[in-house]
């Protein structure tokens, strides 16, 4: 199939949806993000890359963090991590604290706010301090890429912080129901960082590679997690990785992914490929709007559906 | 593969396992139903089909009629639909009233009972009376299945009536928000004949083998949806088919599936097979207990999971 | 102190607000009253009545019913009715299903829908059929009243009947808990029965004339409830008399209460007096613009406040 | 009347009911209070006080104290404070997160925790900072009751610091709607160091003397807060005095009131007396067990409810 014609098909079949959409807005480091841009890129197996647009400019992939962390904390506390986080689509905005004060401090899955929360702090008890954490969360995604430069924003980690109330709203409400480790506003802080990393779309492509492959990376073949947890955190996408848009990306997009509201979404197509996707315009949801479309698109062009 | 002896093996693990769960009581007639009991059957492209336990005998298929009307439905309306049902997980159970009265009574998706209510509603305003409809469902079943023999047992339906209160409620709520169209008792009743339909493993995964193949019956070529309706058919399950405990399937068996109280559960590997299986003990979260372990292990010895 | 005089005082500086508001307008036979109409009466112990407005037009009494049946049912069960049905606040919406659904099919209180529906079906257990409860209801109207020729409107009931289904919905997600005795039909028939009862405000201060003198009417020296009982509906009415706008109608006017969707409100000064006002222009919580801010001036006017 | 004999009388009634309850048991500090201790006082018009029990040893006042900051906010604020803070009776438990996001951060009212925390929010932008604002509060209760020697505290309201999670959540929930204007931190700490004021019941009755007498003080003739002012802290006393058990006061004792999980109570008679109780085991709405009976008999033996 040629990958590289489906792609530029998609870039030209977006090019009315790019202007669409709205800007995340809720800060200003982000805010200040020109709405018109696009990138989409597909990595294989062998490590062969097709794309287009500005597949190598950098942009904040907040929610998507969200992947490799839960990667990371699954790897180290395995079946002892869904004592603190559950798998279930919650059928609330991210960042609702409804479900979470009715479910006695846990949250629904690892990629609602409150659940990824859960994550940092739990990674945090494992690495000792929030430093350390972040080092690793960084080197997790530098092995990944190959990319020792990947790094986070401090600008846009420190805009986070000022307007982190419904955060720490998040966090302290699970300490008061005791599933809360460490500091609440350390964690925070970290959380934040992780979520101001700063990939293009092929980074973040090669990033997911291990995902579409059992937990391995087809090219160096090392094993960032076991086949089985690979396979669950593809679940765990599928039904929760975008907000309360979930079901209609299974359903019209029809691929494990996971979105931020940076504009990026990452997906994969188990045993085949893992693709990434970039343009800032966000729809109701929060999920990229034209990305979401380019997605469709590739799925319909390509046949790739799981279903 | 071998399917024989791998649903041979999974009989012998799941032994331990039938005597587990409590089989549905909120009506008489389910009540009655013996625990110890299992059937299994995978049904290929071929027609060539495997079974053990209690393959032929029959039982209640209850929510699993749910994926059989909503076939119909999006036949009929196409996305007309979506103006009455969403597509997103719900977060709260089967039968909750919050989120339909948060909502404006439009029910998040076709699986929770406001939904397929809806569903049957839909499809008695376009048969124009509810005998219409039904003989409609029945027909169907019985060409998806080639068995003409297949009915449903007025008595379950009649017990169902008797305790129908809650599902009265919600299509009452959903009528007081402009959001039903024909009389709640009539409507309410086709649905608890739908629910009492009763067929065998054996027949229930013959009858799932065109959401595996696009829509379309890979032996006798019919046609029953579009493809692209299949596979969102297939995304609703993945997402919605088991309650509250969507996401834990997905998690654990990684198919896309639908179970009903009666103990059954229908699921499909998409381009191979479909796969039903029946043993009445249910876990807490109403779907059948070993049931769910049976398609665990399937997919562990198989490696057929969509992620 | 001249009531006379301050009614008139209150008529004059209310003509402003009665064109303000909107009529109820969910059912035709009240969307099609009048709405710049006024009505005020106060009743004293001694029977001395003083009105302005058209205090002697009957309107639709609607919610102030279920302070009678209330009476009628707390005289009758005691205690044991606070099985069925609480005495708190409800925080929502008059007919909201979801406090109900989680608090297990018991209604907050007698005045919201779901808590009246529950009381007039213990009537109906009580004297055996729905034809003899609102004989007994109206019975104990125009007791109350010494006025034989009270009466329902038929047409009302019907139309709220023909629009009935969100309290229909209440009535069957109460039997699903088992907190439903009769049938859920003729039990909602005669609830919309009893709230098309029409009344003037002249009659209806006299009415409530019992529960300002410790259930007892000061007049005829008949005793409807015990003293305690009718302290505690006072204290239901204060708390809960007027939907979600209880604590805003505590605080401005500071007396026991009870509004209808009709434009009545109905009000005691324990010890003292009855009032009664009406005006068909409702404010966004369902209760008569107009007649609120006459209570409000009267209490400013005379010093009557509990508080 | 022979308040003493009635205060004795309810004193040898109550002796059954005083191992009943529980002590709060969320901080150490207050966990460590002997359960089996009972006191109450009355204080008249002119002064002259009746007690029994221990009625000069201080405790722990909590959620009483968010009177005295109401009354300080709203003689500072007037109606502007409404825009912050409703009147309306919750229907929930007093920390609850859930109204508070639906209803976009605006606390139902000043006694559930949310609403306190705005109302000492408010007082901290008026006095300029924390330390200022604690003085004014310890200030105001010193003036009720001329006892300059009232205080705080210090490690009950550390310990509240150490387990108060839930309550920074409240009020971090309330700074992402916009509806808190000073640190979460240093406004907490205060809000913990008022409830942490220790007063006897002999100082409780004293302090209220001026909510039963139209806001002004009997004795002194000092005017506290206005006329109008005082019905209204009364009146939403009356409907949201007992956090989720507000009915059930009004209810069985009828009097405005407010209650504290150190185990106080404090309402008031207008126009004749103000009352205080105290007795460390709490019932499960957290409102003192014993105390709450006591008022009831001291209700039903003077004939003194506002109803």
């Amino acid at each position: 199939m040629n990958y590289q014609s489906i792609l530029e098909e998609i870039y030209e079949e977006i090019q009315p949806e790019m202007s669409k959409g709205k800007v995340a807005d809720y800060i200003p480091a982000l805010a200040s993000v020109e709405k018109e841009q696009f990138a989409m890129s597909v990595t294989l197996a062998d490590g062969v890359q097709y794309s287009v647009g500005e597949a190598s400019k950098r942009f904040s992939i907040q929610s998507i963090s969200k992947v490799f962390t839960f990667s990371l904390a699954l790897k180290i506390y395995s079946k002892e991590l869904y004592k603190r986080v559950g798998v279930e689509p919650s059928g609330n905005p991210f960042n609702s604290l409804v479900q979470l004060e009715y479910e006695n401090g846990i949250p629904r899955n690892p990629f609602i706010n409150a659940g990824a929360l859960v994550v940092t702090d739990a990674l945090v008890s494992h690495y000792g301090d929030e430093y350390t954490t972040l080092e690793a969360i960084l080197s997790f995604v530098r092995r990944l890429t190959g990319e020792p430069g990947i790094c986070f924003d401090a600008g846009v980690a420190r805009s986070e912080m000022d307007h982190g109330d419904r955060n720490l709203a998040l966090a302290h409400l699970m300490k008061s129901f005791g599933n809360y480790e460490n500091s609440v506003k350390a964690t925070v802080k970290t959380y934040f960082k992780q979520c101001a990393i700063e990939m293009s779309t092929e980074e973040l492509s090669r990033a997911f590679l291990y995902l579409a492959f059992g937990g391995k990376d087809p090219i160096s073949g090392e094993e960032f997690v076991s086949s089985s947890k690979a396979k669950r955190i593809n679940a765990v996408m599928l039904t929760c990785g975008h907000y309360d848009a979930s079901g209609e990306f299974a359903f019209h997009v029809g691929l494990p992914g996971k979105s931020g509201v940076g504009g990026g979404i990452a997906a994969v197509v188990p045993g085949e490929m893992s693709i990434a996707v970039w343009s800032p315009g966000l729809n109701r949801y929060g999920n990229s709007h034209a990305g979401t479309i380019a997605l469709e698109l590739f799925t319909d062009k390509t046949g790739r559906s799981i279903f």
